[in-house]
């Protein structure tokens, strides 16, 4: 404990931040205190301002500080397919990685009856509604490869179909730079199972 | 990038953090705003106030929201006793870890001509006039073991000495559970010149 209980509190509030125990929560505090003034209060009036504006766009439910985020709004943009994610850093890393053009929509979650998160959490009548304009011609399913994540792309992937609209899933397989040797076998007879000819 | 300039602006902001990049940046804004926005709320006001209240301790230079901090008013401390640090977060550490009991002295950095810092940069006038009142019988030399902080230690020492004070430093050796085949010869070699008799 420092001996300043205002530095104590500070050390405390960065805990929230991922991935951050005591130690390195005690480290950020005396690095922004002792060299990093100017960046703490910009950093403090940033996250003040975020917190109060950034909500979730209406149409995508992806985060934005507008009802429609800039990518809905885009005159740029493939507005026939519409790739299905998880949460908001999705789209981001797909932003970042790849070049769909196409647009989102974000679940924020996936299907899980367990804790009580059934179809209507995770927006899925939005997404009806929104397949029902007819605009939609393919739906990327591009969920987690996990449980949840699989069995919420199936269950989506028939809302899809049963409106004559293409379902596709982004593709299992090894990594780029992974070694066989290293990759675990249900991953490894996807990846068999997926090949594809030259 | 985000699609949102918001989110774009505090991931940009969370960079002033040591150690994260902009990988761990993104990943905290998005934790932030999607499951944390009452840590972030809670973050954002403490920072404002930490960064508006705290200052340096009049007498030790620690960090304080007081004009003297808590450990130089306190009535159980050891007040014969003086340990020199190069930084509020050694203070800290050495309250965690040890059972010392006197009182502290900041430097904030060591000598470093080069960079232009001189005895006068690393608050010595203000030591030495500590020094005079007389009520310091011993002062514990606790600077980093680099060249800078042995140079200091080394500097600092000789001001103690001239005024009839103990001047002591924090002992070199192999760390606890360290094995000799893995401590480098200088250590090593201070461990053997410093060794205790039982």
């Amino acid at each position: 404990m420092s001996s300043s209980p205002l530095v104590n509190q500070l050390i405390e509030a960065l805990r929230c931040l991922p991935g951050v125990g005591p130690k390195s929560a005690q480290r950020m505090a005396y690095h922004l205190l002792e060299r990093e003034r100017q960046g703490a209060e910009n950093l403090s009036s940033v996250l003040a301002r975020a917190v109060k504006e950034v909500g979730h766009c209406e149409q995508c439910r992806s985060l934005s500080e507008q009802a429609i985020c800039e990518i809905c709004l885009s005159s740029n943009r493939d507005r026939t397919t519409l790739c299905i994610v998880e949460s908001p850093s999705d789209v981001q890393v797909i932003e970042q990685s790849t070049d769909y053009k196409g647009l989102y929509f974000v679940l924020m979650g996936h299907l899980s009856p367990l804790d009580g998160i059934g179809p209507e959490e995770i927006g899925l009548a939005l997404l009806a509604q929104r397949l029902d304009l007819g605009e939609i011609r393919e739906v990327v399913l591009a969920t987690n490869f996990t449980v949840e994540g699989e069995a919420t792309s199936q269950y989506i992937s028939e809302m899809v179909l049963s409106r004559d609209i293409t379902a596709s899933r982004i593709a299992h397989g090894v990594p780029v730079g992974g070694e066989l040797e290293y990759v675990n076998s249900t991953t490894l007879s996807r990846a068999f199972s997926g090949r594809q000819n030259f």
